[in-house]
């Protein structure tokens, strides 16, 4: 079998000093309100952005694959290079990452929801009557400081209303554990059951976990039990050091994202609120790394409220921030997304996403001169997928040697 | 290994009562016939498809992959979203369903051809002297009412000329044996022989059914035997509905579209012969289908016939129709082609071919303003490739859910 892209780029890396910025505008890609009308961006005043479409080079990329709509997960491992298919990341991760617990390699990450049970053990509200989210929190909070297993170490996080994290920490445990949500009411909960044996010892802890959650809870109705749902580890996945040889720092305020870059190997910082403090931080730290991802959460946010006018300015005030970034002379400054997030469709969508690549020494022009999605659509990278951007990036910075002689 | 796009897809797949129409105009593609000159489409007034190409998107696909050009079969398996290297279609199921003939699970089709023979055996004539297809139809008939196999159900019907095709219909049919075709004159006939257990039946029991026809043809010289090539089964494929979840619906005049269509488990109604045929057809079931494949063969038989001035004038026509199908208020309406077939090459190509999908609820707009090769080339798709566009179609349907978190 041929190599992936990645361990390709991976055999040709080469080191020299060279700076690399991606930052990534969650949901970047937008729709026009009116049909035939512009977008978001295309609203947007940017001049900056505009000013580097024109130095750049410009196109669209599909973060995991023609029509797909992904998640946060998927998008950035796409961004950072490697094959969102290949990576699957598990939803006990990804919750966990959400709310800034960590995962390690000895860990299993569970999502739980509390729910309502009747005398007999059948669950008469898989959401427990939606809670709020202070009473989830000192449930979570009770059961973490109660429950006791040999052997594993527990921490159990409150998410948001019936939402709570689980984490085991221990030696030999596996993911490949069922679901114990039964999907309908007037079933009991399912048995935590193993599906191969390397995952048993987790099985067993769960329904451990279960058995002293039930007993510890079983006062506190409506939210008298738990279910477990998408048990999952931590992904065999290489580091950003190890696959490119770039020392990688993360500067992102969301939890999620930070945790999506530590799972890359990424060292993560706390950057402060706003963006100006995110640049900030990036020219603090300039000489200590080689590759800055910058996350601006808020044209996703925007989005999904369905909010046009108001991603229409959170763009602008990317815009504005710009030219400090700029000021710090990186070598390869990338702009994109890591899906679309349309305020016409308020969600996630498989629109392809705006790219924007801008290295000054290697930058091949396009007759791109503006950066929205109409231009680019017709810019000089073309329609490509989120993990060929890495290795453009790498390639821009002179960090790849030559393949074949 | 990562999951190919279709199971991706299908995994995501969910149900939401939209509507999709695939308008395949065959052979859409063209090509100038003086360098730097217009293409049929780019020549053809075609307000209708402007108009769409103006509020929905563009682009170009590639049936197979780059510089390939290909038959009907595996560009419409590639629209249906079918990956056409992985589910190859035999050639004896292709003539079979070119002339009609059902080809179900428990079948072998196969093409025949008419030779001559002489006293010792030999090919004289691999054609049979192109006998009149009048005669052709004749001895295939008579095949078909003499030849008795026990165990077996065989249908021998008349393609063209010395053109026909035999079908065995029982248990236990493989379809791995050799062609009897001895590939040039002066030699025998080759014995069918399996090559692999599974198919030793078949091979028997083409060789009581050449033994038989032998005798039958004797005295019917020129075409006095036959040979046998491309045996094939029905490939083991999913149905639409089980991919995609969509109730489908074949609106096709000629038997190859409709058989290709039966292989993906489409239902298949008879249309009658024009286009508005078609589309009165489309509207009469729309409250039973999901999914609505419309098939227009003229583009593609005046590209064969090197036509161009009729080739514009099919497109032209078709255009003429277009506001009527519109009028049913597709959710999702797609016109593209499954090969090209410039008029200046009289043949299938491999160039590119037009696509432009238009969802009012959800189509981000692109520069393009007109349907033609030019203006599509920069479209806001992308250059794709064919299986692409049943992912893009269940996208902006809104039927498939999140990827990841």
């Amino acid at each position: 079998m041929p190599p992936s892209l990645q361990d390709l780029v991976s055999s040709l890396k080469e080191k020299n000093g060279t700076k690399i910025v991606m930052l990534v505008a969650d949901g970047l890609g937008g729709l026009p309100i009116t049909p035939g009308g512009k977008t978001e961006l295309e609203t947007a005043k940017s001049p900056n952005l505009d000013k580097l479409a024109a130095e750049g080079t410009t196109g669209q990329h599909l973060p995991v694959a023609a029509g797909i709509t992904n998640g946060s997960g998927p998008g950035h491992l796409a961004l950072f290079g490697y094959d969102p298919l290949q990576f699957q990341i598990g939803r006990g991760v990804l919750e966990a990452l959400g709310i800034g617990v960590e995962v390690g390699d000895r860990d299993v990450a569970i999502r739980g929801n509390f729910c309502t049970i009747d005398a007999e053990g059948h669950v008469t509200d898989r959401r427990a009557g939606r809670i709020a989210s202070e009473i989830g929190a000192k449930l979570a909070q009770k059961l973490h400081d109660n429950v006791k297993i040999d052997g594993v170490e527990v921490l159990v996080k409150p998410v948001k209303e019936y939402r709570l994290v689980v984490r085991f920490r221990g030696d030999g445990l596996g993911d490949d554990v069922a679901d114990t949500d039964p999907l309908s009411t007037g079933l009991k909960t399912l048995e935590p059951k193993a599906g191969s044996p390397g995952s048993e010892k987790t099985a067993r802890i769960a329904a451990e976990f279960l058995r002293q959650a039930k007993e510890i809870l079983k006062d506190d109705a409506p939210a008298n039990f738990l279910m477990m749902r998408g048990f999952a580890k931590f992904p065999d996945i290489q580091t950003m050091e190890q696959v490119y040889g770039l020392k990688s720092v993360a500067i992102a305020v969301y939890p999620m994202y930070r945790g999506l870059a530590k799972l890359v190997g990424m060292d993560v910082v706390d950057p402060g609120q706003t963006f100006a403090d995110q640049v900030e931080t990036a020219r603090k730290l300039w000489d200590k790394y080689d590759f800055f991802f910058l996350h601006y959460k808020y044209t996703d946010s925007t989005g999904e409220d369905g909010n046009f006018a108001k991603k229409v300015e959170v763009i602008e005030a990317l815009d504005a921030e710009l030219p400090k970034l700029k000021a710090l002379n990186p070598d390869v400054l990338i702009v994109t997304g890591d899906h679309s997030t349309p305020s016409r469709l308020k969600s996630h969508s498989w629109h392809p996403v705006p790219l924007l690549i801008d290295a000054p020494a290697t930058t091949r022009p396009d007759d791109v001169t503006t950066f929205g999605e109409r231009a680019v659509a017709h810019g000089g990278l073309g329609t490509i997928k989120a993990i060929e951007i890495m290795p453009l990036a790498m390639a821009h910075a002179l960090r790849l040697q030559k393949f074949g002689a």
